[in-house]
């Protein structure tokens, strides 16, 4: 194998791909970047036990030569020190590889020699059949990822609720995370004729939205029983899905609602971001909401320890029952605020022990549920 | 106490003391900012075992008035809740005690409720007599910190070299810092009639090098026999000093050189930063630099499990014998020379086994030692 390749291409390709190479792996392989030069591109490889990411670096990009492959062939190598290495080198990078897998690696007048790896035994991508496929700009997929993958269990007890589930159904995507405790839900209207259900690793898609910008570029999603694929112009991520039933949620979102709040989202999260100060410690870590009058209400926390905390804030409408009074986990709102875009928020309450719904004003694509915390107050009521 | 604060002023101010509080320590006064209202200034005060930082908001600043005094008192608050609330609070602030060292703080529509500690046990600034003073630019003291504090040693072993001593005599001041593998020494004209030395802590710089800005403002250096004052306009840093006998260094710096090397000091520095990728397992720690020709030099290094690495780069100008072969800790020299602003730096070396010299061409003011690597090759020279 021997080519020539720009530095800021390639470095930006090992950046892509090494990320997801851990350092720490029983399976030495695994700690490397496989390098595949074929005529006229070099694919760029890195993975992990669940994930494999695969970037191309075409012959020609930007309207202008990047890349010379003189012999084809392959090879893995640290991807440790090939990104260490690669980010501190002057010019255009000559790599060679002999028979006995040493890599000469040259840059002016920099050579470096590494012991490469024998790239036959490394993971291969998967081959998926009996295919859904469905088309998303990165932007929207960014946005769906960003408002449900935070609130899937860090618990690994039931690994089905540590992803997010993906359905397709009659043009629509349906996203849901949930630890049991809250739950996060998007749809977003998409053209497939596909119907099928899946549960997509939480890591997959936080190194998923390392990839994609946040342009709207589309990205192919192929999903099959067990993997799924996301698919950029030169970029390809594989991930292993996660087996198991993933529990109906379709009974959880409440019909009706005594009390609907609508707020200032950006007021709510700066009130509930300053009242979590006093709600740290263990035995006080709820924050109170409650009706002060019909345009008022009332934030608050206390800590015994350290002091209290309240303030008042307007309510800008209110539907059913004036008198409201309920204790929330405030990271939990703080969590589903913060994805809320819109400026403003509707919060649905139904007494003090059932779930909160919150949902952005005029938008009924993204919903969050938040289970109230019994407190030795509300737990009599 | 009571009096009502600009919220910028105060945040800034908050930050600046709270730096140096540590939330882990058994005294739990120690853990708070001290706050003292006078008629006419707020003082805040921050300290941990070895530091106070004092810092005045007068007034007026600016141009307008950012405090009113209505009455005066002193109060001490958790640092961290203190500054965590502040950040969060919407604007101008407002302070009250009551007699029980309840503190209220109100700000807009939050009105947030404290537990005070009392602040007659909090320590005292130290009072200092038989003093010799300086007067430093912030940018020299900056600069004098960031070329000497990194040589420090990092073992509590010999507590002295874990400060940076300051000479004063003659109308110069020289800081040293050595770990006794490398020493950095440099020297600053000033104006003053005292003569003094003294070991100030690396941790205390380091907190100097945070409050004091990168503009000239004057700092007044106080130095009593145990403590050190840094005094800017409106904020001061006190300090103990490390007591004990700092080693000779007069007879360290050697006074003639085999072989003195000018190069140019960015290429130097990418060159061993680079060889220094595969210099980090224990066997092969170091860097080889030696001579190719009278014009170029090599710089490699070697460690069998990974690869290796080598490059020549340009001599910009030699003395003395054109041959020459040295091992270094790469580390070293990179922190070395980080520090050296000028383009070309003087290498003195004195075979393979003596303190190779490093100084920025054209600048007397700065130098670093550092002893070579004795590796199996150059133990034999």
């Amino acid at each position: 194998m021997e080519f020539t390749v720009n530095l800021p291409y390639f470095k930006k390709a090992i950046s892509i791909v090494s990320n997801i190479v851990s350092a720490k792996t029983t399976l030495s392989l695994l700690t490397g970047v496989k390098l595949v030069a074929s005529a006229d591109k070099l694919t760029l490889i890195g993975s992990n036990a669940d994930v494999i990411i695969q970037k191309d670096i075409p012959k020609y990009m930007d309207g202008k030569q990047v890349l010379e492959v003189y012999q084809p062939g392959s090879i893995i190598l640290s991807a440790k020190y090939l990104s260490d290495l690669v980010s501190k080198l002057p010019g255009e990078i000559h790599i060679k590889v002999n028979e006995h897998d040493r890599v000469t690696i040259q840059s002016e007048e920099v050579i470096t020699t590494f012991n490469g790896m024998n790239p036959d035994d490394y993971p291969t991508v998967p081959s998926v059949k009996e295919i859904s496929r469905v088309q998303l700009a990165s932007n929207e997929l960014a946005e769906i990822i960003k408002q449900t993958g935070f609130a899937v269990s860090k618990n690994e007890s039931r690994p089905v609720l540590t992803g997010v589930q993906f359905s397709l159904k009659d043009n629509e995507l349906i996203a849901v995370a949930t630890n049991s405790h809250r739950l996060a839900l998007r749809k977003q209207k998409v053209r497939t004729g596909d119907n099928c259900t899946c549960i997509i690793p939480s890591n997959t898609l936080q190194e998923l939205t390392k990839i994609i910008g946040t342009g709207s570029t589309p990205i192919n999603v192929s999903i099959s029983e067990k993997h799924i694929a996301f698919e950029a112009e030169l970029t390809t991520l594989y991930s292993k899905l996660i087996e198991g039933n993933y529990p109906d949620i379709s009974t959880l979102v409440p019909a009706e609602s005594k009390t609907i709040l609508t707020l200032d989202t950006k007021n709510l999260l700066n009130g509930i971001d300053r009242a979590r100060l006093f709600a740290s410690d263990r035995k006080n870590n709820n924050i109170h909401i409650e009706s002060e009058d019909s345009s008022m209400m009332k934030i608050s926390s206390n800590s015994t320890e350290i002091g209290n905390i309240e303030e008042t804030q307007a309510i800008y409408s209110i539907e059913g029952e004036k008198q409201f009074k309920i204790a929330l986990d405030g990271n939990l709102i703080v969590d589903a605020l913060k994805v809320i875009k819109e400026e403003l928020v509707m919060i649905s309450i139904n007494g003090s022990i059932r779930p909160v719904l919150m949902q952005p004003k005029g938008n009924n694509n993204y919903l969050h549920l938040i289970s109230p915390v019994r407190s030795y107050e509300t737990a009599n009521t």
